[in-house]
């Protein structure tokens, strides 16, 4: 790989390509072989301008797009397609299935299996996706179960727990600590235990003042103007 | 250790046997001596056919089943009897004296700390398990506390809470997100913060009409027949 | 370094201190330059007989007082101040800005950003602390946000959410699976989703009634007495 750096002890099985000005800080593991695969069987590309933080595991079957950064110990298993400027965080856990648009953040310690995330998303700390109702081995699940549907522009607060399936609607803002158990519509704000929806995104209002309107900058700008 | 494969920088402390047809992905660490203890001053056993996936740290002190299965980072500390065909996901943390039994799932990022599982336990991704009612310090805590007793085929979801020494009875179902505070019987669903028994397993219905009753697949379907 | 001991494959970069009587069980990472920095740039400070166990990456920039503990994986970005005999819990994650005083305890799993921990803190494993209202990209952040402020002698369950800028107030006990959206008075006892004031910690009983009054012990029994 051309102008790649690896820092310390940086593990790469063959079937891995890595674009230019990335960064991989070891100890890391990139294209481990899924459950039944060889080494090398199948391939893992990441964009240009990666940096990869130390204790990193990303399996080989991802596709994954420029400027990709991952914190400390993110693990990343197989079947995962990943946009550009997408960042995971620290001790994160994409597990398999998950389509993550553009410039959207997965914040430390997530957990998605069979997510859906638009572009522009933030998944505050500690979010967690669930994808199976009846857990374990239904053997219909996978025609019942699935992860969310999370549209552009929503923004996730820490510590939530997402049920299989549910849809949050473009713009959304989820409160933290909320457990989603059913749709929530665009440009609502929910909260909750289970999460209920509370008003519009566009009557929160700016702690300080600096704001008449919050959510009035970028990206945000031209649904909340 | 004959017919064991390890891959990478495994590090193996001395009194660590595990069994035949095991592959151990490094970095990893087994055997890691506690606290007070010297190096191999304690043994590690693990059973035949296991995988340990990388940045996995498995104390000394510790006796483990068959079939066992790591996630990238686990961490195991001592005092802990695993029985066989366990797995423990990605970033799970099992800290000391849990007894977990055979064919139990305990999902990534987990954390259980005096805890005890029957068999055919599942365990969704993140949820916490505490032992000490009154943190810190109490001199009388082990008499009071100790962690949560989950019989055989409870299913819980991701994300929950359990409050020190909560009985959950067999079958029982746990929605994600929950907080346990009391038992909950057997064969029942409970939800909410604080849990409240909801209506019984049997009376939750297939999304997809599939089936008549969920539960009705192995390993579950004696019960709810 | 003097008199410390390095056990397996420790990265220590440039300009990082270790106190003498120190163990550092690698894999570990000490002085990782942040983002824009170069290797040795900042310096790492860590106190006498420290215990830092595998997988932890802690960055420069940072001052870590006398007996510290990290768990494994444990995750420390830069400007974090740390006072001495404070752990850090497998998986935990200290972000930046973090002000933690002696004798605190962070469990396993934590997130925290921005947060001020007095002494005597008892952080349950996986609670989070978030630090920005309106995520992401507010232009104004840093006037409106920022972590919470937890007082001396504070308890905090287990898998709990803080909003941002929160104060928790001298002796305070927050309730295990707990989302604290509102400040809490000193020596009061709060828990739920959203937390509200349960009681007075002082009335709080002893379940097995060892104790007239819990937290009778030290180091709370001057405000309990």
């Amino acid at each position: 790989m051309k102008n790649v750096t690896l820092i310390g002890d940086v593990t790469i099985y063959d079937n891995v390509t890595i674009g230019a000005g990335s960064v991989i800080y070891g100890p890391a593991i990139l294209g481990q072989p899924p459950r039944g695969k060889e080494a090398g069987e199948l391939a893992l590309t990441i964009g240009v301008d990666a940096v990869i933080r130390p204790f990193t595991t990303i399996y080989a079957g991802n596709v994954i797009g420029d400027c990709f950064q991952t914190g400390q110990g993110t693990s990343i298993r197989e079947d995962n397609t990943i946009g550009n400027h997408v960042s995971v965080g620290t001790h994160a856990i994409l597990e398999y299935e998950n389509r993550i648009g553009d410039h959207s953040r997965i914040h430390s310690g997530c957990f998605l299996e069979m997510v859906t995330l638009g572009r522009y998303v933030f998944v505050g700390p500690h979010t967690v996706f669930t994808d199976d109702p009846h857990p374990m081995n239904c053997p219909k699940w996978k025609e019942c179960g699935g992860g969310a549907i999370v549209e552009d522009l929503v923004k996730i607060g820490a510590n939530c727990t997402f049920l299989p399936t549910v849809k949050i609607g473009r713009g959304a803002l989820i409160g933290a600590g909320s457990v989603i158990v059913s749709d929530i519509p665009e440009q609502m704000v929910a909260a909750g235990n289970p999460a209920r929806v509370i008003k519009p995104v566009k009557e929160l209002s700016c702690r300080i003042g600096a704001y008449e309107r919050v959510y009035s900058w970028p990206p945000y700008e031209d649904d909340n103007s």
